[in-house]
């Protein structure tokens, strides 16, 4: 339950590692306002830091996961002298930035989806390195609807979905359920809702029990070849692996494997 | 029906906004001929400046959609003195600029796809935004079949599948049914052949009702952010975005849903 | 059968030009050693050259299709003074030169998967051109398991499956199975292991009754084309075409396909 007086942003570590981010300004439906993407960005950037901190969940209070960017608030910036300008290029660049620091941050980070995911909420979703819905959740880019393309929410879900699938969710603005969201890779699976928060902390913990560096090396790595050549990207890999094995607990790793024990890890 | 003297593509611009261009060369079992090609380039120009059009259905008649290239005329080249070199070339030239034409026209592209759709029919379809099959539709890359692998529609094909799925088609050339291509990506769905038309001119008439300069610029930053790394693709999408905020139409349609009544979209 | 004695590689090539290399040392549950990579670099480099040889299948002996690297060997290497780093680069680049031949090499390359694939040895299923499983294989990347991110794998993995699939796998360790792995990708399919090999040589079979020369020329756009932007994509595609159009093999195919008789290829 969610109290006035609450954060919008909570913050929920436990003794796992598992640190639970949750969305909680359900007046404005989680809208990706401006006090919401510097509570983001600021709990991104000392998760990414925090040693006791394993991996993140991302999940929401309320109907809606994010209902995207808060329009009253941008609409509130029209009377400045520039129409704007100025404020909607802080906005969009503070939640390019938001989405970008997921990608960049040490700690994989797991959506937990309840509700309607749309617009930059969608996009959250999209940039998270997994996601599990509720089988009641449901998904789109409906800017088509308001005459403002998700143009920036597109970043994130044609890297993640079929040109086809994308397409269709950015020019109809429909809604996408949970399933066809599986479907078509914006998640990992649905799951029914009262199983939602087991199966998300079931994989969380799973997650947490690796060694730390080691799925940092391995998180930077795999945005960093996306990008790159094929050639390119084995070579860069290939100096990442050498790296790895020479780390302290992939010694450790590989040794308990071979004598049938498990590892102690010691995220280095 | 189709009758001898009808042009080879058929134009047909409903009040709504919505352009069907209708291969219509049924003996040729609609062959991307030089005619068809340069018709459909003239006819992709002129749809991406009138501003009665809003967005456009690629239909066609008798039982093949498309059999891409037209082989006899291909051949008749061969008694040039340079052996064709210079017919094929312009071809290649001609066929490749129409595919890019479909993603630099303003107004999204929808196929309507009956029968089959072979070699660079199958890229037409692959081109096109959105697609819908009837299920008995069927798609193909045959071009190993006569010597002459598909090599520009995979250009197409291989950004719109996975990579096994394209190889696939393109190394056996066998039949992909419109089930099959709905699931790989190809195509957005399939459905009985009565209720085609009927389900690509209901998604035509919604997409129709959106702001044409909303989807135009939301149509034309997607291709172009797809080319673009991360890093890029967001600031290039954010500068979209607050250039499109700034504009009439997401005045009005942010204002409207605020106001929780229906925009009046003036596509500027 | 496999014997004492035999090759840890199995090369056997029928009349019908279906080269069959079987991974061959069960004991190391055909692990990637340094002997294993030196003799799958060999293989594919004979094969490329070999005329008799028109399509490659990739199959393995016993329980285990492949289990990625040879951890005894690589652990050896630790006492090096070096810590083994200039060994663990060494194999790296051996696998990394592998896994790119297979690409490189311009016959068609089926994976026939049975048992499990593992780290490296799913890397190899998802670098083939095509793979069918059987419906009881299993793949994983479970590097996290031992401290050592499969990082490399994951080069191969994520340019064949949508990023949230190769997350799953490269953070979980945990195993897909053959049905899974086909929806997303990383196969083509999966068959009742009794008919395995029976899909594999009828597929294997009907590739290699096309032009050589046709394969040759199609793979090898394939792979260059999926690296560059669209525009360049279709003008290389262009000219790869049009050299095609002006070949023997296409001359002699397209005639066949209009005089509707069967075509004799010379793979030029």
């Amino acid at each position: 339950m969610s109290h006035p007086g609450d954060p919008i942003l909570l913050h929920d570590l436990d003794r796992a590692g598992i640190l639970r981010l949750t969305l909680n300004d359900v007046p404005r439906r989680n809208a990706l306002s401006e006090e919401m993407l510097e509570a983001l960005a600021t709990a991104l950037a000392q998760a990414g830091t925090d040693p006791a901190v394993r991996v993140i969940v991302l999940a929401a209070m309320g109907p809606a996961f994010c209902a995207g960017h808060d329009l009253k608030q941008l609409t509130a910036a029209r009377d400045a002298p520039d129409g704007g300008r100025a404020y909607f290029a802080r906005i969009m660049a503070l939640c390019s930035g938001v989405m970008q620091a997921i990608l960049a941050c040490p700690r994989p980070v797991i959506a937990e989806v309840t509700g309607v995911a749309t617009a930059a909420g969608c996009q959250l979703v999209a940039s998270c390195d997994l996601a599990i819905a509720a089988d009641d959740a449901r998904f789109s880019t409906p800017g088509v609807h308001i005459g403002l393309f998700c143009s920036t929410p597109m970043v994130a879900l044609s890297r993640n979905v079929a040109p086809k699938h994308a397409m269709e969710m950015l020019l109809t603005g429909d809604m996408t359920s949970a399933a066809r969201a599986a479907e078509i890779g914006l998640i990992n699976r649905a799951v029914p809702p009262a199983d939602l928060r087991g199966a998300v902390m079931e994989m969380a913990a799973r997650i947490a029990s690796k060694s730390g560096m080691t799925l940092a090396v391995g998180k930077r790595a795999f945005y960093e070849q996306r990008e790159m050549p094929l050639a390119q990207a084995y070579d860069h890999a290939s100096q990442v692996m050498v790296r790895n094995m020479l780390a302290r607990d992939a010694q450790e790793g590989i040794g308990a494997f071979i004598e049938k024990r498990a590892p102690e890890w010691q995220d280095c």
